[in-house]
């Protein structure tokens, strides 16, 4: 199980868990990546805390703002995942959705001849992201995806339909349980250090999360800016979370600060990271979502919590009815956020998972016969 | 276009005199990999004595016995082909097949931005090349592919269909030219070192070809050996090629040479490299073809050659009615010496192309508008 | 010519003047690993402003906060390099200082045997740096050293005393420059994104410039927290300029961050960089300068401004009259500030050279015979 | 403890030994770069089946036959020892003598702040092994030389007197054990797979061993081919080794297939590897040894064994009286072998030390203080 970044623990966590109580399975996570970096929030501190033991770290993202440094970082994931995998010779590599540790992943443990199961193919996005998906989806031998059409494209793609299984997102577990816990009150904010003005959340406050597109890159600092303006202008307090690391995530971090230098934003606090059930918790509670985030058509749309969904990033993504799109542009955005939010219905879909995808991952994992070879199915 | 083995050069070298003649492109070669040790027969020195210029080369072939070194240098192939990449900024990188720096290739050039045309994408093989084919075919924007069935299989793994080209392939392009030349006497053997006791070629000659099969490296060492005595036994005079490097070539080597040590066959002569030209003029005039390369099912359907393909490693591949199948045994692989080389018909096959492939890739290249960016078609 | 950080640019700008002056001379720069960061400030824009033609970039940093990522650094550094050297083949390679990226050029021109020159060898400070220098200088050809006993110790390592010659530092030339043009009033501050309390320097400021000791990363955070109360409670208008990158700079920079965030200081105004005749200007006409930098020591001599050394970084460098230390200890610190900045006597000392350098060092370049092999001298 | 290489591996055995018998040490041994290649002879396998327990492998080695893959190799030696360093953690890092992966893993052990001890510093030879070998010098921090001499150059490149001891080299306490056995028959050759003729060994035979020079690689071919002519001339039983993986050891290896495919002397048998005791045994028991190898040197002097040293690999290298030394030339060879091998005196010599370095090393490492921090002693 290799866990690269911050949303993709999150994702996986429920199935995490509920392999470790098997007994019938070793569990072994390799954290690699931004998850390690404390500017991004390190992902494997919460990871120990939550008591899953670390196999190894792995430590590739080269610095820099192009995508050269991309792809040097994706090349040597793979050079130390090759050492990582040859000194824990896994049963099965688990890699996650279609970040560039998830490619990293995958080419090593193909060349290494270790069975790969795939979690979250099948989806479609824009970007980047959307090669990487699919080509892990080929060099993967088992998949777990998250809904019917997910199911579907990864059969059409040439597996073999007895190696695709429609398990939900994991990620829904934790909605599910942050649900199921209702709207009892959470003292959690203290626990985080958020930067900017302390925001009072009781009458209603926006999350916002935005990453760098990255074949767009150069753009990233005047796409952030447009958004940060319809925030400022919006007037209601929110919550800003950090971008993801990824080339043109210097572009984003900047216009941020450039903005919070400048302009001095009263209603927005920003933070770095949070444990996942406190993110839900806040998404569960706020008036709406705003920015690229997967998170907020996937969880967004079981929790039933309006999103505006700004720019490429999820083109194309399968989503429910609590989404709107909107362009780069401060204009559209802030129409968006007055129209939109008040009217979303918020009732919940089950389009990404019923929340019991991770028990059913791990019951998978623990019983079907892996194996690393395969052939097209046609 | 990156050349990175023997056999990737012959593949496409039509294609790239095609490009090199016109006038509204620019040829930069890059040459990778195995193509670059005089262990395996520089492929590099061949490539500039045929005129190309070589805007760079890559060195990044691990030493080792196991899938490990294979898994890191592919990582290497990734950070090394970032510079490259970024010093030359081609419009259009062009990668061949399915060996891990067809991987390593495309992965670069996906994280850089860069349109990536895959050649020979489609195809139905065995082994790890059978992952790596389709996942770099998710990773292209622009497939020029041998035949329909793979145009097809493309197409069904959600390419765009107007990205999709049936060139044939241009291997078959030499094939072509070599046929046309007819049975004119050509003296360049003396060209080659060979070893071992040298044949008399008047009166029939087998060409023999074995490479490791990757996921089977430990077994490599008695695969070959099993040909090996089965060439021995067959008696007539044999031309034995070296294998390319992969993880088992120095289990295959080491079979070649222990047997050498032990048996001293007299009719065998084993031989590194050989420039395509002159080994398909080897191979059309040949009685067959025995072992386990693409060759014999691609420019050995073209040229109508016998052929007998031992073991797992071109299993699926869509082939024409000169090829007979055999196992890793010696005394099946007699058997086919025996019984197939004389009865089956010598005539050619246009299943993987007519032998105008080469034009057709350069006038594609030169003209089609190319980006980066692609979305599934469904 | 090697170039791989802000300050080491500034070391031997003048000599790459000097350089690029002469015809008998093509000069190549290479710039490297945080000279190419926006955020350390990009030491590249600078030197391609200069008019300097940029032969190739190296992206070789690693992220990460531990002293793994500083020895990945180096060895990606050494690939990288490897690359660019092969490819720019130049008849020497010219390396600065005792940086990571000083080591990882020293050994990839050594094993390619191409002459290296070594400039700023012999000197001796605290820290991994102090390893690093003396094995550049077992590496290198040819030495050019700040003074006379630096040439004396890198003599007696066992150098050839006639590969070792006395230049002065190329920074003293920078500083001797700014120090001709005098007290004019230049009006460069507006060029600077500074952020943080705008300051008035009219009635005299302070300089601040820490860096991470790489031996005691851990405790960066909270060393630098130490300086920064001193400096708030001193009261002057204080510059400080941000640090390299490092292992532990993640400390010292979230030093400075949370800093900021908790106490506003009134009197910090925070800098990324700066051209380094404007640093000198600013520098000449400071009240003094506070923190761990080696310009303090070496340029701060030439210019006879006040320093005050903090820690153990430059510990056992050779220095001037103008030079006092202390511990990691606001108390320590404040009091120096109080006491030795108005009592310290503005004089020159021509210690680290007279500001003739880099003619001195292009001529060498220039005429000596080079060669990569070597031997110990006795 | 890092073993890289075969001789590596043979010149430290009895003090791995040592220290693995002692209960206040755990032993660690790492083993990395061409000691895992089976073309060089595994001496990983010999490792294991000594008993040492192997706490990570390092697969570093680059294909190639240039500089430029030499230093790829060491910069890959860097990354993929910090990973293993990082993972051990071990109180002491010890590298031996002078190849480039001595210098992977002291740059790695250097940044990552772990104390270094270098075995086998001080000494004086030829080629890049001597920048090595003095730089490797200064990353560390404990020395362990051979002899006096070594002793004080290294105290003279500035190191602490205090952390350099004389221990004599542990490779002479294998030879001090096979001296001590005495002239006894062994029965050892079945156990080695030579090629080429078998020879007969009761009348005086020869042992080569002729590494190629880094510096000079182009030459590697002609020069081996100058000895193999001599050794053919001589008459002699000759029995060969193959050299290590280094740039030009295609050359080397190269020179020797094409001797013996074109001249297949009858006096020269050819051999991979051999366990140390093997070696000593058959070196104790030659007419002399020829070639570039340190073993003629070091052991040779100890064993009194009469040694023709070959070019200018050892130039500058502590000898004792059983050297002579001659260029690559047939006939300056040819005449070395028939006049100085009766004429040299067979008394053992002390120079390399007294056969109880081992115990001594182990000694040392497990009671003195360690520290990774160090100064200049003047």
């Amino acid at each position: 199980m290799v866990v690269t970044a911050r949303p993709s623990y999150s994702r996986v966590k429920t199935a995490m868990k509920a392999l470790q109580e098997r007994e019938d399975v070793e569990l072994q996570v390799v954290v690699a990546a931004s998850a390690l970096l404390e500017r991004y929030g390190s992902a494997v501190d919460i990871i120990r805390a939550d008591g899953f033991p670390i196999a190894a770290t792995v430590l590739n993202v080269l610095e820099g703002e192009d995508p050269r440094s991309m792809a040097k970082t994706t090349g040597l994931g793979v050079i130390e995942m090759a050492t990582v995998l040859d000194a824990i010779r896994p049963e099965v590599v688990v890699s996650i959705a279609d970040r560039f540790e998830t490619m990293a992943t995958a080419v090593a443990a193909s060349y290494m001849n270790l069975p790969l199961c795939h979690i979250q193919g099948g989806e479609v996005t824009g970007s980047i992201d959307e090669k990487v998906r699919h080509a892990v989806t080929k060099l993967a031998d088992l998949h777990l995806v998250s809904h019917d059409r997910a199911r579907e494209r990864v059969v059409r793609m040439g597996e073999n339909p007895q190696s695709v299984y429609v398990t939900g997102c994991p990620s829904i577990d934790l909605a599910a349980e942050v649900l199921a816990e209702g709207h009892k009150a959470r003292n959690f904010r203290h626990r985080y250090r958020g930067v900017g003005t302390e925001q009072e959340l009781d009458n209603g406050y926006l999350i916002v999360l935005q990453h760098p597109v990255t074949n767009e890159y150069e753009a990233s600092f005047q796409q952030v800016t447009e958004t940060l303006h319809a925030v400022r202008d919006f007037g209601v307090p929110a919550l800003w979370f950090w971008p993801n690391v990824d080339a043109g995530s210097d572009g984003t971090s900047k216009g941020i600060r450039v903005f919070r230098e400048n302009e001095a934003p009263s209603n927005i606090q920003f933070y770095k990271n949070m444990e996942p059930e406190d993110f839900l918790h806040l998404l569960r509670n706020s008036i709406g979502i705003l920015g690229n985030s997967s998170v907020a058509i996937r969880e967004g749309s079981f929790l039933g919590v309006p999103a505006i969904d700004v720019g490429s990033r999820q083109s194309g993504r399968d989503r429910g009815s609590n989404v709107r799109s909107v362009g780069y542009d401060r204009t559209a955005i802030s129409q968006a956020l007055r129209e939109w939010l008040p009217s979303c219905p918020r009732s919940p879909d089950f389009l990404y998972g019923d929340g019991k995808a991770g028990p059913r991952i791990a019951e998978l994992l623990a019983t079907l016969p892996l194996r690393s070879e395969k052939c097209l199915a046609y």
